[in-house]
C-alpha cells in the first residue's frame, strides 16, 4: 500500500512525497484493557484508523509507523501496563517530525486513540510549532463521531474498555476482543468521581480506584455496527477537515463548515 | 491575613501548619487581553479568587505567592506577553511543591485562571503525583459555575477578554478593567475554527488568526453582576469538592453530591 | 502607570514601545524573614525598588511582573519557605528574556533584592548572552549604597532581616514590618562563620545553623530615615550607570563617572 | 499467544508473570533498506527474532511491544528515514524498563537489529542498571551466527540490505522482500572506507556517501535456506546464553505452550 | 605522593582511604592569558596550590585530577580559548563527588584559580549540598592572601595574567611564564568599568573589551618573592579554616610523610 | 612545544591556526588499573599517544587539554575510581568542540584510550556532528597495532593492564608502572564470560565479577620492546588515515617543527 511507511522502499516514499503534504502519526498506549480487550488495542485502534483515513486522503497522506506507547501511569496497578513520561513522548514525536520535516514535509496530525495523551499531545504541538514552524494537528480518533456515540452509547461513565471502545474493535480489528470475557466496568466508589472531566476539580488518581477490573461502561453491549457507524462517522468529520486544513481539493459529497 | 504566605512570618506559618492541609497555588498567565483588560489580569484574578477559596476553607488551606506567568505562546504576536515554555512551567511548580513537601503539606491544589495552561497542569500533576507521592489538583477559576455562565454568557464564541473574564474582573478586581475601552472581538475568518475544542481536531494556532484586537466575545455586555454569580457558585462547587476530598467536616449548608 | 507591564493593555505596550529600551525584571525569593518581616519581603522590595528605578528611567524602561520565588535552600528548615532549584531559576529568566526578547528588546535589567540569587544570576547571564546576543545586567538592589550603609548600619554582621533590611522596608513598604516583633537576631556559634563572603573558603550551610530566630543584625534599630538614604542612595547609583549604558540623554545633576 | 505481551489481557498478563523472569524487547529502526527492502525491514525482523526466541524460552520470556524507530541519522538523505536522537531512545527504553520493573520483572533483553542502535544500547544499559539496579542484556539478533554467515554470506562488505539482511527476511518475513527489485549495493568512492569498524579511526559518515542505492553486499545471493541457517544458529546461541544467564533448567525439560 | 590520586594504584587509595576525610579537587581554566603566560596557566595553578594544600592536611586529605576546563566565555574570542556551559561543569563535578562519595569521602573542597568559575561553584555546591548531604566547599586559590596582595599588588586594576597571577606562576610553576613578553594590560575604554565587582551594576561583557593584549595590571612587576607571599599567606588560611572544619588534631602534631 | 595548547600564548595559537586544520582531544579515565598501574594511566597514555600523533602531523595538528575522566562505573567498586554519566562526558566533550569550532576548526579527533569510553564516543560523535556539521573522528589508541598485539600478546583475555597495557605504558610512560608490583589477572568464574564482546549477547557486569585483583592478562610479561612496537604501529595507521581524510600533503614534505 503505497501510503503505509512501513510498507514501502525509499524509491517508492521519494515518489509519493510528489504528492504527499500530511504525515500521519497514529499513537496508541500499552495499557490494561480489562479482561476482554488486548492490552495493545490502542496502538492498534490507532494504527487502523489512521490507514482508513490516509486511504481517504491518498494521494495526499502518508502514514509513519504507529507509536506503540503513550502515557498511562494510572494504569500501572494493572499488570502489563507500560506507561512513558511526558517528556519521552515529546521528545519521541519531535524526533519523528524533524525526521519527516527532513524530507521536505510540513503537515503532521497525530492519530491518538488514548485519552491519556491528550494533553501532552497540546503542549507537544506547541513545542514543535515552536521549534520548526511547521503546523501540528492532533485528534482523538473517534471523538468526532457524537451522533454515533449519542446513540449507541448508553454508559454514563465510559470511554476505556466500554462498549463503545469494543465496537470499534469489532469493527476495526476484531482480534483484538475476547468475546467470551466481556464483562461491564465494576465500579468502585471513591473520589475519583470528584475528579472526572465535568468536575470542577481535576486531579490523577489511579484507575484501580474506579474500577475493579479495569473497565468502565458496559462492554456487553458493544456490536460491530455501533463500532462501524462510530469509526466511518468520524472519518468523515476528520476527513473533512484535514482536506480544508490542508486545502486539498474538494470532494464532491461533502459540504464546507458553515463560517469558515 | 493568616492563610496568605506571603503575609505571613515564618512563625505565624508554623503556627497555622498545625491545621493547614492544603496548599492552593495561583497560576494565571501574562498576555495580551485586549484593549479593554490589564495584562495582569489571569495573574489577578487567579490570586484573587484563590483568596476567597481559602477564606471559606480557613484554618485548612494557605495561599501561596501566586505564579504570574503560563503559557502564552499563541499570544505572543501582542505587544507585552510572556511565556514559559511548558516544561519551565512544570519545572517551577514542581520545586514550589518540594518545598512545601519540606514543610509537612500533602495536598495541593493549583487554581489557573488561563485555559492555555491546562494541559501543562494536567502532565504537571501526573509527574508530581509519580515524584512525590502527593495529592495533585488543579482547577480553572470558574469552570464550574455552568449554570450562571448559560445565564450570563451570550457569545458563542468566549473564554478570552469576553463578557465571562471582565465580569470576573468587575466582580473580583475592577482595576483591571478599561472601562472606557470595551470591545467586542474582532473575530477574523480563519483556518482556527477547524482547530476549536468542539472540533474533531486540534491544534496550535496564533490567536492573532482568530481575532485582530485580541477578544472574542462580547465584553461590553458585562456586569458586576455577572461576575458575582459566576465566581460565587464556582467557589461554591469548588469548596465542596475540596472539602469531600480532604475529608474536612462537613459544612451544614452543603449536600454531599451523590454516588461519592 | 505607563511604564508597569502588569498595568497595561496590549496597544498601551505598543506604544510605550517606541521609546522603551529596557527591560527590568524585579527578582525577590519566598523565605523566611525572622519574626518581624513577612516572607515575601524580598519580592515586594525588589518591585518596590524596580518601579522606582523605572520611573526615573521613563520612558526609557518597564518594569515586568515580578518573579517572586528564589533560590532559598539554606532558609528551607523555617516554616513556609519556598526554593526554586537554580536551574530553575534561569530557564524561567530564560523565558521572559526570550518573550521580550520576541518584542524587540535587548537589554535587561534584574533588579534582585535576595543575595542567595546572585551566583545563579551570574550563571544566567552568560547564559543568555551566549543565546539571544542581548545585554543582560542584574544588580542586588541596595548594594551601591555604601555611604548610607556605612553610616546607618552598626552590626558586624548584617544583610537578612537586618536593621538595613527593615529600613529598606520601612521606606518601600512598611506593612511588610511587624513592629512589634522586631528582634536582634540570636547568633548561634559554628563553622558557618568560617564560610561567609569574607573567609577563605566558601560553602553551603543552613541559615538555622547561624541564628535561631532567622534574623542577623539589630532590626530594632532599624529606620525609615536609614531606609529612605539607603534606597536614594543605591537608586541614585543605579539610574546613573543604566543611562550610561543605554547610552540614555543626560540628567543635569549627573555627572559621569572618571574614565568611562 | 501467551508471551505476548501486545497479544494478553491484564488478567493473562498476571498468570504469565508467576513464571516470567525475563522482558524480550525488539528494537528496529526505520529507514532506507534499498530498492529490496521496506523501511520497517529492522523492526519488523527484531520483532519476529524476539517472538522465536521467546517461544524457545517459554514460560519464562515475554516479548513486549517492539519500539520501530532508532539510530539512524547516517540514512536521512534517503526519502522516509526517521531517526531518534540518541537520548530519546535512551528514555524511551528507560521508561519501558521502569514500567515493567513495577511488575516485578529484574531482567531485560533487547533484541536489537539495527548496528546503528549498538552504541547507544551499550550507553543504555550501563545507566539503567546503575539507575535501577536491574539485569540488563542486550543482542544483535544474528551476529552470533558465525558459522552460518561464514558459509552464506560471500560480500566482503556486508551488513545493510545485504544477502545476510534479505535471507533473514527471506525466512522471518518474506513480505519485506521486493523479489523483483534485488539490487547489489552500488558502492561509492570516499572516505567511508577509512572509517569502517575494522579501521583505526572511527567516524560519522552518511550511507549515501557509501552507496548509491542504499544497499551493500549482493542483495540477488540471498536464500531462504541461508536466512534459516543464520536465524536458526544465532537463536541457538542466544537462547543457551539467556538460559544460563537467567539460571533456568535444562532445555530438556520445556515444554512448547498449548495453542502456540 | 601518597595524596594525589593520579599517583596512587588501586591498593594504595584503600590505604590511604583509612585516614583520608577530605577530597581536594582542582580547578582551573583554559583560556587565554595574554602573551606571557600559557594558556593552562589557571588549571596547572590550581593543581600546584591543591598539591601543597594536600601534604599540609596530610594523612587527611587527597588530591582528584584536575579540571582542565572551566567558565570561559568572556575569552572566547582570543584563540585557544575552550569554555564549558555552566551546567556542563555542574554535572562533571557532581560526577566527581558522586563516585568519590561512593568510596566513602562526605567532605569536598574545590580549589579554584579562576574568578569565572566562582559563580558556577556556589550553584554547584547548594545543589550537590542537597542532592547527597555531603559537604561542599570552595575555594578561590590566593583570595585569602590580603596582607600579601595588599602589600606587593599595585594595580587598581588586577586579576588575570597580572602581577599577582604572574608571581604566583613564578612560584608555582615558572614554567607557565614567557619572561621575555611580560605585557602590562592594554586597557581599552569602555562600558565594562560599569560592571566590575565594586558597582552596582555586574553583566555580562567579553574580555577584549577590556583589554587589547588579555591582560590586566602590570606583569612586569611580578616577583617570586611576590608570588611566594601570597601563595603561603594563602595556604597558612586555608589550611587552618580546613582543619577547624573537618574537626583535625592541632597543626603540632602533624609529620610530614615520608618520601613527599 | 607548538602543538599542545596548553603549552601556548593566545598569540601563538593564533599563528598555529594559520596551518592547523585538526584538534586531538585525548581522552582517558581515572580508573583502577590493578596493583601495578597509577589510576591515572589511561589518561597518561592518551596524552602522550596523541602528543606523538601531533608531533607527526605537524603544523596540521594541535593536542587540546586532556580529559581525564571517562565511563568507569564497572570499576566503581575498586576504591578511588571515578566515573562520569554518560552524557556528561558528551556535553564536555561538545563543549570543547563548540569552542574550538569558533577559531575555527572543522576536524576532530578523540584519543581514547579506554574501551569503556568507545560506545559513548560513538553517540556523541554523531550528534555533534549533526549538530555543528563539523567532521567528528575517533580512535582507541592502539587498536590498530593488529599484527604487534598479535606477536607480544599472548594472553586469551586481555585489554585492562594486562601485557598490552603495560607495556605500553613502559613505553610511553614508565612511571605509571609499579615494577615490583606487576601480577597476572585473578581471573574469577563468573556470568561475564557470557558477556564478552565476542559474544552474542551483551550487558552490563562490574570488572571485580571478573577479576580478583583488578587486571587480567599477563603484566609481568610486557616489555618496553612490545610497547613500542605497539604504540609505533598504530601511530603509523592513524597518521595515515588521518593525511587521507585532511587532504594533506604526502609524509615526505612533512619537517620536524624547531624546539621539539
Amino acid at each position: 500500500m503505497r501510503y503505509l511507511l512501513e510498507e514501502m522502499t525509499w524509491p517508492e516514499v521519494r515518489e509519493a512525497l510528489e504528492s504527499v503534504k500530511l504525515a500521519i502519526i497514529p499513537l496508541g498506549a500499552h495499557e490494561q484493557h480489562g479482561p476482554h480487550l488486548k492490552e495493545s488495542c490502542d496502538a492498534v485502534l490507532a494504527e487502523e484508523f489512521a490507514k482508513r483515513l490516509a486511504e481517504r486522503l491518498y494521494p495526499w497522506a502518508l502514514v509513519t509507523p504507529r507509536v506503540s506507547f503513550g502515557i498511562s501511569l494510572h494504569h500501572i496497578h494493572f499488570p502489563g501496563t507500560i506507561t512513558l513520561r511526558p517528556e519521552t513522548l515529546t521528545q519521541l514525536l519531535r524526533d519523528v517530525v524533524w525526521s519527516l520535516h527532513q524530507h521536505g514535509l510540513e503537515n503532521f496530525l497525530i492519530i491518538n486513540s488514548h485519552t491519556g495523551n491528550q494533553s501532552t499531545l497540546d503542549v507537544t504541538c506547541t513545542s514543535l510549532t515552536h521549534e520548526f514552524g511547521v503546523n501540528m494537528y492532533y485528534a482523538k480518533t473517534t471523538a468526532g463521531a457524537k451522533d454515533a456515540i449519542r446513540k449507541y452509547v448508553r454508559s454514563d461513565l465510559y470511554g476505556h474498555s466500554c462498549e463503545r471502545e469494543v465496537s470499534e474493535a469489532l469493527y476495526l480489528a476484531p482480534h483484538l476482543v475476547r468475546q467470551d470475557h466481556l464483562e461491564a466496568g465494576q465500579i468502585r466508589p471513591g473520589h475519583w468521581r470528584l475528579l472526572r472531566p465535568d468536575q470542577p476539580v481535576r486531579g490523577f488518581y489511579y484507575y484501580d480506584e474506579m474500577t475493579a477490573n479495569g473497565c468502565i461502561g458496559d462492554a456487553p453491549s458493544a456490536s460491530v455496527e455501533a463500532g462501524r457507524a462510530i469509526v466511518e462517522e468520524a472519518l468523515d468529520h476528520l476527513e473533512l477537515s484535514m482536506r480544508i486544513l490542508l486545502g486539498l481539493p474538494d470532494d464532491s459529497e461533502r459540504r464546507k463548515p458553515e463560517g469558515v
